[in-house]
Formats: C-alpha cells, sequence, structure tokens
C-alpha cells in the first residue's frame, strides 16, 4: 500500500483540531475495510482494501473506473473548507454543518479539522452513525420525538459524558414527551434543548412567538430538559420575488434575535452559553448579519450557521444562491465557493443524431430541483475534455440511464461516440450524496487519490 | 438467538431450488454480520447481529422501532411471488425480474427460488452484487462499454464457469469494443449478446430492423462474441393516450419477433436457444401473449420477462399499471398483485391546524413519479389504524422531512398528535428501495420478523 495517502487526506492540509486527531481511529477502520466488487464507480475484480486505492493509480479520464462514479475535487473541498472558515471568523459566527448532506465520516472530519464547532443531523440515527466515528457535539436540527429515538439519543449521552447533543422542540406535546422520556431513563444530565420557531405555511416551529416563548417556559420549567437555545430555519424562503425573499429572511432573523431576547429576559436560560442557530445554505450571510447584532443578554450568545451544501456547492440551485451571496458580500466567483462533486458517465448508446443514451440514471444524480448539467465530454486517450457545446443538456433521466439531447446543428452530435465519457455537475449535493455509499476523491487531473464513504 | 427466523424467511414457504440452496451461504453471512447503531429504522444502541432481529419482538405499530421505518409484508411478497410464478407457467415465459428494483440478495434469492430463471441487472457492478450472493445467471439489460465493466464481468465468468452471463448490443461501436475486449483478455468462452431493438425518440437499441439485423451479423461474426438472442424494452410506452400505448407495445412485441425471425433465417444463431426478452412492470402480459406467437424456428426460443416491480408492487403508478393488466387478464383486485412496501413515519409537529410534518422525506421515499399516499395514522397504544381520512395527503417533502395537508374540515385535524404514527404506499419502488441499506420484513401485524438487505 506504499504511495496510498493516509486515512482523511484533507486533514494533512490543515492544522488539526483536537476533536479531528480523536476521530482518527474510526475513520482508519474505514480505510483497513475490505471493498467488494459491486460497489458502484469502482473497477474491481477482487475485494481491496480501502486504503490501497490511491495506490491504484485510477484515473477518470483514462477511463479506469467504473462508470458511472461521483467524484469530489478535493481542491475544490479544500477551498470551501477555508472559505467557510474564514467566513465565520469574518462574521464572528461559529459553524455546525449539516451533516444529512453529506453522511460522510471523512468530510466531518475535514469539517470539524477546519473549524466547524459541531455537526448539525436531521434524525437520531444519523447522529448514532456521526458519534460512531468520532463527532462529540452534535445540534439534531429537529424535532426528537419516537420513543427509539429518544432512547437512543440519551444512550449516546450515556456513552460518553463529553458528547453535547442539541435538539429542538415546538410544542408541549414534545416538551411532556421528552421531558418524561428523560426522567424515565434516569438521564443523569438535563437534555439540552433549543425552541424551534417557524413561519408560516412552512415546515415544523412555533408559528408565534407567544406560543414559542410558552413553550421555552415550559422546557425551562421540565424535569430533566434544559432551554438551551433558539432556532430557525429560514431556507425555505424561496419564491419568485427574491427581494421579498431577502427581507422575509432578514426579518425572521430578527424574529429569532427578539425571542431569544425575551426568553432571556424571564430568565429562562441557565447555560454558560446561549445558542442562537439558523442559516441554511443559501442565505447564511443575512443570517451571520442578523446574528452578529443581539448583543447586551444575560450571558454570551452562541451564533450557530448550518450550512450544508458550502461543502460542496453545485453546478445549478446552490451555485446560483451562493453567486447571489457572493455578490451581497462582495466576492468575485473564483474567490467563492466552488462545485466539487461531479458524476462521470459513459456514453452507451447513439441510437439517433441528436440523442446519447448515458450510463447514469436516477440512481446516480440528484434530478429534485434540476436535471444534472452536463459539462464536459472526453474521450479516453484524448488530451483533455471538451466543454460541453451550448444547447446540449440531460433532458431526461430513468432509473440507471441519462438522456443527452444536443442541437441538430452542432458538430458534437456527430461527433460524441459509445464510450466517450460524459462529465456532469448537479443541482442539490443532498440527493445525489445519498446515491452513493462511496465517491472517489480526485486531484484537478481527475486521479482518484482515496475514498470517501457515506452512511445513508 | 431462539426464535430468530432462518435467513431467507420467505425460502421456507417455497419450496428450493437449487440455485436457491446454492446461496444459503452468503445469505447467511448477512444475518451474522454486526448491525451497528445508525442505520434507517433500527432502535438499536448497541451492535446487533442482523439474525437476532426477529428475538426482539419489535412492532412498528407499538412504536418501538425508528422512524421512518421501511417495511415489507411478508404476506404480500409471498403472494407476489407465487403470483408471478403462476402467470409466467400459464404464459410459458421464463422470468429473470429487474434485480435493479431491489438489489437484494435475500428478494433474488426467493425469486429464484419461485421459479426465476435468472435475475436482470443493469450495470456490472450490480451483477457483481448479486454474484456474490449466489445468483449464477444474469442478463443485463443494458449495453456493456466501460472497459473496466467488460473486464468485470470477464472475471465473473471466469470465477465460476457455470456463471452465465448475457449483455445487450445495439451498434457496430459496441460490437468491435467488445470482440476486442474479450479476445485481448482471452475469454474462454464467448460473450452471449442480445441485440436491442429500440424505439424512436425512446432509449438505446437500433431504431430500424436493418441496422439491428447488421448488428446480429456483427455479432455472430466478431471474434469472442456469440448471438444469444433479441431483447427490447417497451415499458416507456406511457403516453396519455393508453389504447394506443398498448397497440404500439403489441406492434414492438411483434417487431421484435419478426428480427428473431429473420436472424433464424439467416442462421445467425448457434446456441441451443434462442432467448426473446422484454417485459418491464406494466404491460408483460402483452409480451408474454406475443412471445407464445414465436414458433417454428430453427431451435427452441426461450421467452424471457423481466418485470421488477411485480414483487412489491406498490400504492400509486405500478399499483394503476397492474390493474389494468388485472382487467386485461381477468383478475379481480384481490387475486392480483399486493402492495408490499410501505414507509412508517412518525408525526414531529402539528405547527398549522391542517398540517402535520412527518418524520420522512426525500431520502426515505420515491417521488419521482408521485409523493407518497398516506394510507393510515396510528397511535401506538390504540387497537389499530385507522385509515386516513379522504382529502388527506403528502404535499410536498423536503430531504427529510413531508407535509401532510388535511382538508380544514376533517376531524383528523384536530385529532392527529405529535408522536401518531402515519402509513404510506409509495408510488415506484425502485426510487424507494435504493433509500434503505436495510428494510424490515414484518407480519400481517407489523411484528417485525427479519431483515432484508439492499446493496445500492
Amino acid at each position: 500500500m506504499r504511495g496510498a495517502p493516509s486515512p482523511g487526506a484533507y486533514l494533512k492540509r490543515t492544522a488539526l483540531s483536537g476533536a479531528a486527531r480523536a476521530t482518527s481511529a474510526p475513520l482508519l477502520s474505514l480505510e483497513k475495510q475490505l471493498l467488494h466488487p459491486g460497489v458502484k464507480g469502482l473497477p474491481i475484480t477482487a475485494p481491496l482494501p480501502q486504503g490501497a486505492i490511491g495506490a491504484q493509480q485510477w484515473n477518470v479520464l483514462r477511463a479506469d473506473t467504473s462508470f458511472p462514479v461521483a467524484v469530489l475535487k478535493i481542491s475544490a473541498i479544500q477551498h470551501n473548507l477555508e472559505w467557510m472558515r474564514r467566513f465565520c471568523e469574518r462574521h464572528g459566527a461559529q459553524l455546525a454543518p449539516h451533516g444529512k448532506t453529506t453522511m460522510s465520516p471523512q468530510l466531518f472530519s475535514a469539517q470539524l479539522a477546519n473549524g466547524a464547532w459541531g455537526i448539525t443531523l436531521a434524525s437520531v440515527t444519523q447522529a448514532q452513525t456521526a458519534f460512531r466515528y468520532g463527532v462529540r457535539r452534535v445540534l439534531l436540527a429537529n424535532q426528537l420525538v419516537a420513543p427509539a429515538d429518544i432512547k437512543a439519543a440519551v444512550a449516546l449521552m450515556r456513552q460518553d459524558s463529553g458528547f453535547e447533543f442539541f435538539a429542538l422542540v415546538d410544542s408541549s406535546a414534545g416538551v411532556a414527551r421528552l421531558s418524561q422520556a428523560v426522567t424515565r431513563l434516569g438521564l443523569e444530565r438535563p437534555l439540552p434543548l433549543l425552541v424551534e420557531l417557524g413561519l408560516a405555511g412552512k415546515r415544523a416551529g412555533c408559528r408565534t412567538m407567544e406560543e414559542a416563548l410558552a413553550v421555552a417556559r415550559e422546557v425551562a420549567a421540565a424535569p430533566g430538559l434544559e432551554l438551551a437555545g433558539i432556532e430557525g430555519y429560514e431556507g425555505l424562503l424561496t419564491s419568485k420575488d427574491q427581494e421579498r425573499d431577502h427581507q422575509e429572511v432578514r426579518d425572521f432573523v430578527a424574529r429569532l434575535a427578539d425571542l431569544l431576547r425575551q426568553a432571556d429576559g424571564e430568565g429562562l436560560f441557565t447555560r454558560e452559553r446561549i445558542l442562537l442557530s439558523a442559516g441554511g445554505s443559501a442565505y447564511f450571510d443575512f443570517v451571520a448579519n442578523g446574528f452578529a447584532q443581539v448583543k447586551g443578554l444575560s450571558r454570551p450568545v452562541l451564533p450557530v450557521l448550518r450550512s450544508g451544501c458550502y461543502l460542496t456547492n453545485d453546478h445549478g440551485h446552490y451555485q446560483d444562491m451562493i453567486a447571489k451571496l457572493n455578490a451581497r458580500e462582495g466576492v468575485t466567483p473564483e474567490q467563492g465557493l466552488r462545485p466539487a462533486l461531479e458524476i462521470w458517465s459513459m456514453v452507451l448508446s447513439r441510437p439517433e443524431p441528436t440523442l446519447a443514451i448515458l450510463s447514469m440514471g436516477k440512481r446516480d444524480a440528484s434530478y429534485d430541483i434540476d436535471l444534472p448539467r452536463a459539462l464536459v465530454w472526453h474521450r479516453p486517450g484524448a488530451a483533455e475534455p471538451g466543454a460541453m457545446p451550448e444547447g446540449c443538456r440531460i433532458e431526461k433521466m430513468n432509473d440507471q440511464h441519462a438522456y443527452l439531447r444536443m442541437p441538430a446543428d452542432a458538430a458534437i452530435g456527430a461527433e460524441l461516440a459509445v464510450g466517450d465519457l460524459v462529465g456532469c455537475g448537479i443541482s442539490h449535493p443532498c440527493t445525489t450524496f445519498d446515491k452513493w455509499p462511496l465517491l472517489l476523491a480526485v486531484d484537478d487531473d481527475y486521479g482518484v487519490r482515496h475514498a470517501i464513504n457515506t452512511f445513508f
């Protein structure tokens, strides 16, 4: 295995935090695991230790891998890690990136090594996976309701007394269930909760300040619970009217701060610091700016952003959102977050002059916001990939196939051949990561350096 | 582990075929594997051997599991297995069910034990997984193009000389690539190929009889290859005009038969039997009836259907398609295929009078054809689930949440509470299975009997 990178090659590039070092043993176990033939993208005919992948010197452009294959560009990930660390430092915010996006131990570890305060997750099973791979501070950005899930969260808190776990609550019923459960389970320390403020017509969360304040009082008074902070999610404010969305985001952030002030005024917070959390991947600048105004409370406020998609960005929805954020922040596109995730597939069939059938489908690339975007094509052996001409687009996907439609007058219609490669960007990292148990981390020449695992 | 069902509990209910018995060792390895906390649906706080799941006596209606959880109804699966075996016997067809639907070793094994001739798959990595778990006859219903994939297929053929592997081809370029690759790899036996006939405007496959016949001649003449049969996929013929779709399906099946007759007339087939394959999950009766007419050739014809979704059916698109098939076959709904796959989630929040937020989302249930259908709701401890009232529907899903909208005048709007369960049917099994590494097989009372693994 000489030449194979050590586990978590990203981590070598930045100073390791204590949290990241502590995770090295579980990450090592992933490098030692045997990968069996059958893993998407891997060109293996016998079991291979994961840590030996780099030594194989596969190159995607040489078509060494199986196709489709999901690749993560190491340089873009590294750039984005550093970009977000600087952003948070500049705005005085902490980052608990939403781990549901990638569900990847190596990426969690890289995020923690690059200054993340903790990892946000959406379910207790996700928290269990993060815990297993060394994450010791989890913000469950979701209501915690199912008895088995409450029990599992309590078990993690017991397994390591240093494990910090926060969850949301938005109803009296939720407070009562949690209080009864942790009391029955005899949890040795209070369960810290954030009251979720919601938006009319949107997802969970109290709809009024009065409701939210009432829930906050109940949490503060309930046996076994403690009020840790206030939470909201502004990311659902996406309409066709961008200016209105922006104003609503700013208003919502101001209401979160108001709620926090009122709860603090009633003396409901008892922990050392008060958590104030919001911030998906589209408007985290508004959130950070709004949170920075929250001062003069009974104790320090910890503003926690939760973007998950900053890490890979994309070539669709989030790229557009980030372009707007860049403009607001005065950042050039080159300086901003870079797309890091691509799906490469092969031309399987050229059944009609303007149609190519590709070896990827709904099992391989997200399709919930937009279909994948064909970026480049490449004939293995050629010097380098060529840009996909204007007008070429993925017009449809079946489970295992994509339909690349080319304009009738484009030269590529005659040129693109069975066996050529097509590199696609995606729109929405969350629904692409969850289609790949293993992604390949590549250098700028598409040389495969190591593997990234996901657990969905 | 007393009380735990033996691996592949389905298999005990029907006579085991030789193929199924041969798979018992790899299936046993799945029962012996340790499941770690973090697997969706499992309410575990410490590692548990998979084979011990039945002995835990979890019941979904008691909310013993984590939520969301994916359940497979054992009785419905068993019914569907037997239904399809009888259907194929009646029509004189063989079944190579499309394994991409479930990618589940236990379900492959149950299908083979219930008379399936082989397993259809969409990629070589899928074939590698099936091979690993004992499948020894694979129809790759796809073009085989990537060098790594050709090499991997050849490796499987070498690993077991009894492993039968068939792939498709639809172009001269494809024939040339395959012939060169298997010659270079020195494959000891010819690679059997089916020529794919396609449909104008649809996916892969030769667009004309002349093209298809030319490719068939090339396969027959190419070193290292042999012409095994003719293939098509009629399942893409779904427009708003059902009568026209049906006529086009019948026409297409007739053209497949014509092509086969012409290729046979030229003496291009040399194997003992000629494969003739089509048949997704919507029109397999048309295909079987059409194939039954193909007689009087130089050697026996083996008609192979490939439906993948018959095994679980669904509560949406395929249920509708199967209802129409039932009507054509003179089968009552009760006698027909049953929906076997459900996703159960919990009410996390009741933020508005007509809205409930559920703990499942795009990571858990298919959304590519229709959103999930809310079937029942249940309060753990109550006698039994109640039907979801008319007008209640999942109106939206985010990655991890579903929005259940209830009519303003429905009593359930006041009744449904945080902690209640909602059982949903899905539309499109393929894009639900791929969201679950592990599903729970349940009896008719939602008692959990054993686990079903998937490998995506």
